[in-house]
């Protein structure tokens, strides 16, 4: 008999089934037993009247692994309406010890380092399980939504010669005898690869030796990456950007109901427009509004970010804020100055919920321009020849993005600790499991 | 006016329209100049009438950016039936130096390693970005034919704190001071996953640091990684694999029909069912019908994998093979023996065109055999405790794949050197650009 999971329930009513998955709990009453078998998408509840069968299965740890075959009876009284009778089951593999925490409850007990230290267990309860299928669905809305855009995947090199987002916070690794380094973006490629492609998009690690010990920093983290070419300026990359923040939500609408309902998740609107601030303009009103004067200040508090979150959605109805212009002093030095007030950029920042969630802006595109960035930052061209070579033989005006995707699940699902919405997370303390 | 590719062309003759790009080459003859601009999918021819105009553009390097505008015209001697006629000309962005090698030629007249150093560059020339467009739809053919299979898209971390594949050819990390590792596979976080989702893949870069010189090898590669959980054996895993490729050819048929017929590239056909041969019989094999007698070696040398292509394409038609059964010794830790021929293992490697392109197979489940495999390989479990939480809370039959995306598209394209499908290889001289 083919096996189904327990979501396709429903259509096997008043039919032998066979559903395959773990013991996630076996309740023992007196006259009758209720097993709750967890697979790969849901839970179906086993009802055993045989009391033999209940004793061998009493003698398991939660966690074993079986194959039931019975009966689909439509229940009212059951988790989800249906229930499996008259099961004969096997045991696949037998855990081998209790688990530190139970699966069944709507929420592990536990604090989140215990549950980070556990994860190979953790990740398997309902609702962790939830928040990385919605990473899978945003990684799939974020392609696909590309894709239709004319955009061409690509994978760079990790392991680099030189550091791409300034001198410090760089992983160093002996690459057979010679020092190498852990990309801290795949900035310098993607940049590359518009000369090639015009349009090109990267999903992938990247490092960051930045010992930051905060909810919200990680120091490996998933980039969702995206390079373009011929754009205006930083607006046509903020145009591009709106329009795949829609696309990864459309997704979810699409692909992740289950997941979105049990996390009790509200997906956010992508206005028509999303409001957009200039850095300078953003200062003025923190300072109008709030009493507190951060001009001169070259970035945004974050106490001002979540402020500027708060405006928006109270002026505009939008959980969406760009804040244009930053500092040219503040952004790495591929980036295009304001031609009109050369000391801001052509830059952004995207706010979601109060929260810095993108980066992004127009690049340098003139060889003449990087020597010179680069030597205003004391800085030797030398480390960067292979990079500098896509601008000395001609490069269009261009620019991109990069959307940190736990954080991005962070905000969808309002998780405290940016760890919660990590498979694995890496940070100071951090290096397993 | 609205920017078109190259490639619409066709749809516009008659009208006016605007192209942007590379300066390919400019022919200029005694009464008319021809420029061919190069933009992200395809060239074009434009005709120039206007002295002035044509000795403005000799002033301008090869490959510097431009923007056209003109009238689409049918022209039957032009390359691809079409020119554009009455051009005016903005130059974007000039190239700062004569490019190196040209663009124009059919191929590139360079070796490898001069082609290689000017990768940014040397990426640009349409053949070899045709290679790289391969690399693209292959992974979306990958990733949607897995999806189709409820498989979930994972990410798992690239710093880890032990070994995966085995003690030696590791990158060492200096992880805060402590010391780290780059991940040699996501095997041990896929198997993790299985726990969680079941089936799961993943796209991501993996490394190797074995100080190999080959053609066949890189120290850091992108792996298409699949892992899945209730199998009978190694032969469900084996079907999995077969369906993958069939997905992944059906994209490259569907989505990369020009970059096909540019490189001349004939795609094979997955057979109904791929011929399949134990490891003991292609021994036998071998020795029966070459003379080569490497019965109790415990792996195929690279010559008897390509005479083993070459039997199963005269035999069976088939350009694909798998290998079964590969001797224990040789497979990592977590192989799972063959239960009937414990020295053998349920595992494979298929052959593509005489190369060994996927190695997979069926991994331990059990808690108990993880110990065992790891004291009688004389290593400790400690290293590997977050990897055996998996199976201690109970794990089912499982197993899965990894296929080399650069080896693949090499084998697609019969480049005879793996870096020639490697946006931006790094081996043993290479870590730029």
């Amino acid at each position: 008999m083919e096996r189904i999971w327990t979501t396709q329930l429903r259509a096997h009513v008043g039919k032998r089934v066979r559903l395959a998955g773990w013991l996630q709990r076996l309740r023992q009453l007196s006259h009758v037993s209720f097993l709750i078998l967890r697979d790969g998408k849901g839970t179906a509840q086993i009802v055993i009247e045989d009391q033999e069968l209940a004793e061998q299965l009493g003698r398991l740890h939660a966690e074993s692994v079986l194959v039931v075959e019975g009966l689909a009876v439509a229940e009212p009284q059951a988790p989800g309406g249906i229930e499996v009778r008259q099961p004969t089951i096997e045991v696949l593999s037998p855990a081998s010890a209790p688990p530190p925490f139970d699966l069944f409850r709507p929420r592990i007990k536990a604090q989140l380092p215990t549950i980070l230290d556990h994860a190979p267990l953790a990740l398997r309860h309902p609702r962790h399980r939830a928040i990385f299928y919605l990473s899978a669905v945003s990684m799939q809305g974020f392609r696909s939504t590309l894709r239709a855009l004319e955009f061409v995947e690509i994978q760079t090199p990790k392991l680099v010669a030189s550091a791409t987002e300034g001198g410090a916070n760089v992983f160093a690794v002996d690459y057979f005898g010679r020092p190498a380094y852990l990309a801290q973006s795949p900035q310098f490629y993607k940049q590359i690869m518009v000369g090639v492609f015009e349009r090109v998009f990267e999903v992938g690690p990247v490092f960051r030796a930045e010992p930051h010990d905060t909810p919200r920093h990680l120091n490996e983290y998933v980039s969702l990456d995206v390079e373009l070419g011929f754009i205006k300026d930083h607006t046509t990359v903020m145009d591009v950007l709106a329009q795949v923040l829609r696309g990864m939500l459309a997704a979810l609408h699409e692909d992740a109901g289950d997941a979105l309902a049990l996390l009790g998740v509200k997906l956010p609107e992508v206005p028509e427009k999303i409001p957009a601030l200039h850095f300078a303009e953003a200062q003025e009103l923190i300072f109008k509004q709030t009493g507190e004067d951060a001009r001169g200040e070259p970035d945004l508090a974050p106490q001002h970010e979540r402020w500027l979150g708060e405006w928006a959605l109270r002026e505009y109805g939008s959980e969406f804020l760009f804040v244009t212009g930053y500092p040219m002093v503040k952004r790495p030095f591929y980036t295009h100055p304001d031609p009109e007030r050369p000391k801001y950029s052509n830059s952004f920042d995207l706010l979601f919920r109060g929260l810095e969630l993108v980066t992004g802006g127009q690049r340098l595109h003139r060889y003449e321009d990087y020597l010179a960035a680069l030597a205003s930052r004391g800085l030797s061209p030398e480390p960067f020849e292979g990079y500098l070579e896509a601008f000395k033989y001609g490069m269009p005006p261009h620019g991109g993005f990069a959307i940190g995707l736990e954080r991005w699940v962070a905000r969808l699902i309002e998780a405290p600790n940016i760890r919660e919405t990590t498979l694995f997370p890496r940070d100071l303390q951090r290096l397993t499991p």
